[in-house]
């Protein structure tokens, strides 16, 4: 049994052990960055509260079997334990499973292609990781995104797995900007943002959100928590869908970006928080676009906006020091990606 | 002249030659990987077959120019006769033949068009896969997909080259899915799931490209014959669009899936083909999704979910390894590719 | 203070100096690939006429506003001062200026969307030519295509800054070829196939393109005649729409392809000539495809069809040799790349 840390790996694939379960709670914290059980756990909470809440107790269902799969994927496919035992193979099949159930009718089919999209997820990501690895970026949650775009659109075209909770496909034309500004509902709106990252839509959700992100990382919570306002702030002075602002659904993007470019990829300074804010800002933008980009097809952004946006901000590689000459950190995220970028590094220095 | 292995690689050029007509029939055969004239010879004889079959004996002709032209275009921009001599710089050009005149009217623009994109294949081809290179992937038939989605769509703004046999661009929304399950039907849609590759609607075509392929490997045959079943059988269980299915219009990607998982990058054995086989039926969910995604703009997704499902089961490079550690092999298909690999392991090597 | 060839590079970032000027003015210059402050000054002179006579002043104020501010960013982010100093940071938001006056309201939130985006093109450009520099390729003004569709899509769904001068979204459909030949009216398309290459209607704009562009250097003016007349001899020949023809819309991306191919990135010879020409040819139809794939949004191409067509002319690093075996010459277009190209080679040098 190798032993790294403390942990044994070998563990990972064993259902029945605390380590499992540690395991999947990891997972449920990466999408947020936190290899944190104690993160995972209120996530994994609040996705349960919110999804009785709205009387759609599947999802939470979903995102367990999502989890599961995609997890024990990894170990059959042997992937290195070192990712798994951080919790990075089933962040994404997490998602998958709260999108599939949330979208989809609820019926054997659709829950066969939940099972076999986040299975999907893990090679997925570990396909894109290979081609991104030459920009020091990872794929974040975009296998999830990739993959279950291709079946929510599927769906359309499949009685099987029929698309019932989705938009009808339409040309983007009138919408309405109207929404209440009252204090208490603002900090509905901010707390659901937080929530959605999960397709949750429940403001208690949203604050067992920030308390777990808060005891993983305090900067993940303080993090997520101005994303979402300024967002909001953005969305509603340049007057945005009421409905969707009202939902949460222009906070969960910007979330996701504030916890990456604030707190994940680079150390904690005043120069990085001024680029996660302009981030921040930026993924307002590109999560508008894409909504109205996909609004042909009657389908979900996702966490795209969040992707597509925190790829633009890391990929100058810009290094904010500070008067100590910290450098980048890419932190204790992705080992895998650290060991491989040192080897990298060394025959680098190795030919001069 | 130059002598590998016995082929004269001058002779690429000469069009009188019956080494070109060789190079013609292996372009022919390459869309499905194989580099085997009795492979092109069938396949074309299914092309014309089906072609007249259906009343359009000029999808036939336009296989032929297009593959005329793209193989030509590779001589005249002086690339590496090795690749020529495979058929490497033909196979692009006689899938835009089949695709133009199956889609557009039979104007003079159309047969320029026509032209002009076949030989555009061959030099999108070099780029795309000087792009792909890192990754140790191909660009399979993407050259094809990508330039002629361009002209399929300009179509649409150009009176000279009118789209009359394409799609009317609509909204994703209902579909029937209807279907005969008689056995003999059932055999039908799988026949015509291995014809539709060159875009063929005929069941005869796909018995003659199945002997073909068998002809050049037994294995070839073997999996395009699993790929069209297991891909109809998942589709009908799916409940997906009757009059598709009937067509074989869910079948021919995941025939070129099967060949190149099955029995082109990878040996045959039992681990590879469990992945070959999940790979199959993703290129189905692939195919339906791309289907929806190109609803309203009435374009077809060609085979770029072949393309898409291969890429994402290469790119995490796993390699099957059985009892006798066998590699990953790449095998012959592409020699080019290989020696450049070898090149940059030794690189590597060096290096370290 | 440092000095290269005689330039203070510090004085970029000096909005009082006259050198600041001279970089604003190199900026302008840059989107057609020339260096130089007297095209950069035609051609600014050129959009200021235009802009007024179309009664549309704001789209030549909106052009110096995102000049200014994308230059003053990249000195903010303390970008490699030889870039800004031959306008490479500037190019991307003079575009980005056009063509937000160009399509949305003049409101307040219109003005600050300009700004933020036009800052974000100095960034975006500095990752997109990160993730391209192994393949020897740059962005060109990818970085204002892919920004400005995104806020321009969310304009869509922002009451702040309305689309107001967009078109309507709708599914590709019917469309008049009607045109007048007369030999007066072809020249004032050509003309203004010059001047949309920002946003311009106006063929006395595109007339003093034309003098900036070969003041430059005289193949910059004859490759952006020649291209705008071939794109308009192929789309008039197609059958193209007769209103977008009349406007110069098939004009603007040819004209970037024609002076990339034709004098930037190759010598001038008369196989680069020709291989140019068929570039400028395949823009044609990369552009009317691509207006079609985005008429369900309603939105514009932007200069979308000259970078793709270039890369793809690129891509394949094909070199023209000459008697005099002259190679692919990069130019000294962008200094910062040649210099890490060299760093490449002799490393790969090192290592053999």
């Amino acid at each position: 049994m190798a032993h790294v840390n403390g942990i044994k790996y070998e563990d990972v694939g064993n259902i029945f052990s605390l380590n499992f379960i540690k395991v999947m709670l990891r997972g449920t914290g990466q999408v947020m960055f936190q290899n944190s059980t104690w993160a995972g756990f209120f996530i994994l909470c609040g996705i349960f509260w919110g999804a009785y809440e709205e009387g759609q107790g599947l999802v939470a269902w979903g995102a367990v079997v999502g989890l599961l799969v995609s997890t024990l994927t990894g170990h059959l496919l042997a992937l290195p334990n070192k990712d798994g035992d951080q919790g990075l193979w089933g962040f994404n099949g997490i998602l998958v499973g709260c999108a599939f159930m949330t979208f989809l009718g609820n019926t054997i089919f659709s829950w066969l292609a939940l099972i076999f999209c986040s299975a999907m997820t893990v090679w997925v990501r570990a396909g894109f990781n290979n081609v991104m690895a030459p920009w020091k970026v990872n794929s974040f949650t975009m296998p999830f995104v990739f993959t279950t775009w291709l079946f929510l659109l599927s769906a359309r075209v499949m009685k099987g797995m029929p698309p019932e909770f989705m938009s009808t496909p339409e040309l983007p034309g009138n919408f309405s900007s109207d929404l209440s500004l009252a204090f208490g509902d603002l900090v509905i709106y901010w707390l659901k943002g937080v929530a959605q990252v999960f397709l949750i839509n429940s403001w208690v959700t949203g604050a067992l959100f920030l308390i777990g992100l808060t005891l993983s990382n305090k900067w993940a919570g303080i993090w997520a928590a101005i994303a979402s306002a300024v967002a909001l702030f953005i969305i509603i002075v340049f007057r945005g869908p009421g409905s969707d602002i009202a939902n949460g659904l222009y906070g969960f993007s910007p979330v996701l970006t504030g916890i990456a470019l604030g707190m994940t990829f680079y150390k904690v300074n005043r120069l990085s928080a001024l680029w996660c804010l302009v981030g921040i800002i930026a993924t307002v933008f590109v999560q508008a676009g894409l909504n109205v980009f996909l609004t042909p097809l009657g389908l979900p952004a996702l966490t795209a906006p969040f992707c597509i946006t925190t790829w633009l901000f890391l990929l100058p590689l810009f290094k904010f020091n500070v008067k100590s000459e910290r450098e980048v950190d890419h932190s204790n995220w992705d080992r895998k990606k650290q060991e491989k970028e040192k080897e990298a590094q060394e025959a680098a220095e190795a030919v001069k």
